[in-house]
């Protein structure tokens, strides 16, 4: 038996992931190539054609009806082009939706894949049954996404959600976004790192490793890791109070640290909103993991053509 | 000759002013009443209903399709109902919306003044012809609202674009909301006036002789005037990387002051933008004044029921 369904490609930093989706099931079937954006682009696009291609010619796979891709990096919303994207060299300002389409003869839809993350989340995850939802991802840096009413807002200009870079106090760092004391130099992977080296000058421990001697009472971690949490509160009220979701997600190898940083920033944060906002408070682990972009690239294409 | 044609009404704190408006035009028709704010909640729905009841007699005034209300203070958005309301000290959880449709016999729909004012900015003032537009406010405190492809957004609490209360740093200066250093904290008009008086002990001035002595070089003024620039420079970047709306119109008493706050605070901001935004970086003066409101209320109820 064979069914039409969509399928969601996730342009990941060291893989490529993609799933056929018929329906609002689980992927009937996952390939895996390595990332395309170590290649130049014209060769990026032929393994990703190849891609659908050998998903499309499967046991099982019906007719597609359209692709959905998530890719890192800003995403032009009217010309669906990726900008630049970090740890893809070569893609600069390249109209992939169009180069898909014209290659597959399939309608294609491209959005940024921490967006996407969120818009899975909502799909299957843990954003199920709420009208809005505001993701956060603490990985390496800090993004975000907002869905309402099942649709991504994307922003003017694509970069709606640049939570990392909104301001939290902190030490006085200049961002390289040209603003100071973004939450994404305190409270990312890459952030807890250096702020615990500009205080301890040791460069080599993880941001994991930190959280581990902050556990064991180390000062100088449990500081830093204090003070991450701190920033981060400061954050999520602001941002409550600016978007005012039903529910907050947070994703992410940071989330990992939930006892120490995501817990006590949700208290810090709610220490600081409305009592009738307070009260509605709701903010949880997100629960589909490398996942989340891959979902949400499939309900992306189902979407938009259902 | 007479049309078929919506309703429109402010509710204000000192009037309470009302429009009868036909598709896009300006209102053919405008009454005024002293706010009904003042009155206890039984008296008040009276007035509005006698209100409405003496547009409709008027000459040219054809069928009315439907009554939109902006109030200020929070919105339940599910019940509609006026939670609480500065200036309208007896109307706590007023039904106002279910009130008004069963005594007039006619779909009404109510929501925050504040955020009604964007709307009528996008539907007749500085927002048209922008796809997405944040809307500041800064007079005695500091409202907002994002109205996106002509709709609200409100939030799941009705407390979205509080824009008065995200976290911009100063002074450490705990807010009636719970949390630190809150945007309206110094960039009101009675922040800039609280904040004059920490540095002078002077209680006098108004924000607008601040204004004045600082413009005469006055240097405590001149420091008040520029550090709420540089905070609100902050918050815009800030808001500008959450929402990444296509404009931002920035209206209220102390906007008249663009040349020492609004102009300086947004070179700030786009100081602190990523360049793909900082260039289509669009924020200019409200145009409607206070009519806004009116015109928002308007456009709520014939959206509604076109």
């Amino acid at each position: 038996m064979t069914s039409a369904g969509v399928i969601g490609i996730d342009l990941g930093a060291t893989n490529c992931r993609a799933g056929f989706f018929v329906g609002n099931e689980p992927p009937s079937l996952r390939e895996e190539i390595p990332s395309v954006g170590q290649f130049p682009v014209e060769e990026g696009v032929s393994r990703l054609v190849d891609l659908v291609d050998s998903i499309r010619r499967q046991e099982g796979v019906g007719s597609v009806e359209a692709l959905g891709i998530g890719s890192p990096g800003p995403i032009d919303p009217t010309r669906s082009v990726i900008r630049e994207a970090p740890n893809m060299p070569a893609w600069h300002d390249v109209p992939l939706r169009d180069l898909l389409q014209d290659r597959l003869g399939l309608p294609v839809f491209l959005e940024n894949d921490a967006n996407l993350a969120v818009l899975g989340e909502c799909r299957r995850g843990a954003g199920v049954g709420a009208e809005s939802v505001l993701g956060l991802t603490l990985g390496t840096g800090v993004g975000g996404g907002f869905v309402q009413g099942g649709r991504l807002w994307t922003g003017a200009n694509g970069m709606a959600l640049e939570v990392g870079h909104i301001y939290v106090g902190g030490e006085g760092i200049r961002c390289a976004c040209g603003a100071l004391d973004c939450l994404e130099l305190y409270c990312s992977a890459e952030g807890i790192k250096r702020w615990y080296t500009r205080r301890t000058g040791n460069t080599d421990p993880s941001s994991h490793r930190i959280f581990e001697a902050a556990r064991k009472g180390e000062k100088a971690a449990l500081e830093v890791v204090q003070g991450a949490s701190l920033l981060l509160g400061r954050a999520i009220a602001s941002l409550q109070k600016t978007l005012d979701p039903e529910r907050i997600l947070v994703s992410g190898g940071l989330s990992r640290e939930w006892d120490l940083l995501v817990g006590p920033a949700a208290e810090e944060a709610k220490r600081g909103l409305f009592r009738g906002v307070a009260e509605h408070f709701d903010l949880r682990p997100a629960a589909l993991g490398t996942d989340a972009g891959l979902y949400g690239a499939a309900e992306l294409a189902l979407s938009s053509v259902s």
